[in-house]
């Protein structure tokens, strides 16, 4: 599948395996709402925060005489980090964002260890991380605190589910309000929980 | 000029001019130096700051049936924000950081609006933000608090130079110490200026 030339496209890296089909509707369509709310924020002086670019290793690239360097061949690496992070109210922030059509529960193969650790890392020196997860069939995004997605990635590893059942991240969780301009106004949920 | 496949390489956007030769051993030093540090910081569990990918456009990706999507055409974009940031005592740290082979002065061509601006909203939000300005020819490296740049950088607009001079940075910034397990060590210089 080739897109087009010229076509703008967000791409992500998938789950544990490359060749998973990430690119669809679902994963932009949240992105595309978080870097509008980003927009939004940062317009309004509210918060600085920015979506990384995509990881990429680049192995191959051609310097033209009159024209811009063009990439020839180059890879989707795994990141090593969230996807986004900034500071809100003086305090560091960091998350990642995901989206599953499953309607029952979030599967935490969307998750790598390198990101779970990294939310750890951040908690730990007085940052505040968090995921949010859309069910995109029920049209309901969720912030979830790190802290409570600790204990679910540990215990799969221990005979545990592979996934948040949704029941559990609706208790657990917070609903993010859809607004206007800020589509997905996650800064309205921190607000609630940490100033 | 291509590079061999599969050589890990680093790639930089560069100044203005996306045809300038970015990619030369100076920017991959003081990136890999920092890059070290910051790794190093990270096993320490003394901060956790990454840089941030080199910003692609992608434009056509191969999914080859049984290996992993390719890239056959991307170009590099211009950053949005500065390359580096993170956490360190509860702050946000922000900061960017630039090589020159220049003796006397520090270009402000290194730079880009975009990066000064997102500077200023960091310190406005209660981050921490810099420059990192090594002068590889005197094997000198500096941390700039950003709130100095910002006079230099606006003055270029209004007939002043277009360089910071070599001596300024030197009496307005601070020597940044090198340590054999923290090349770049401005933490060190962070914690005489802010903690």
């Amino acid at each position: 599948m080739n897109y087009p030339n010229g076509k703008k496209q967000s791409f992500r890296t998938s789950g544990k395996n490359s060749q998973e089909p990430a690119f669809g509707n679902r994963g932009m369509t949240l992105e595309e709402d978080i870097n509008d709310t980003n927009e939004h924020y940062l317009v309004m002086n509210k918060a600085v925060i920015h979506k990384k670019p995509t990881p990429v290793q680049i192995v191959k690239v051609d310097y033209p005489k009159r024209s811009a360097a063009t990439i020839k061949e180059a890879y989707f690496k795994q990141a090593s980090t969230t996807d986004y992070n900034g500071i809100y109210k003086g305090k560091y922030i960091d998350f990642e964002a995901k989206e599953t059509k499953n309607k029952t529960s979030f599967p935490l193969s969307n998750l790598h260890d390198h990101q779970v650790k990294h939310m750890k890392q951040v908690n730990e020196h007085g940052g505040i991380s968090f995921l949010i997860v859309r069910f995109s069939l029920l049209n309901e995004t969720f912030l979830l605190p790190s802290m409570k997605l600790f204990s679910y990635w540990e215990s799969q590893y221990n005979g545990g589910r592979k996934s948040i059942p949704y029941s559990d991240i609706k208790e657990a969780g917070h609903l993010i309000p859809f607004k206007f301009q800020a589509k997905v106004d996650y800064l309205d949920v921190l607000d609630q929980l940490y100033f």
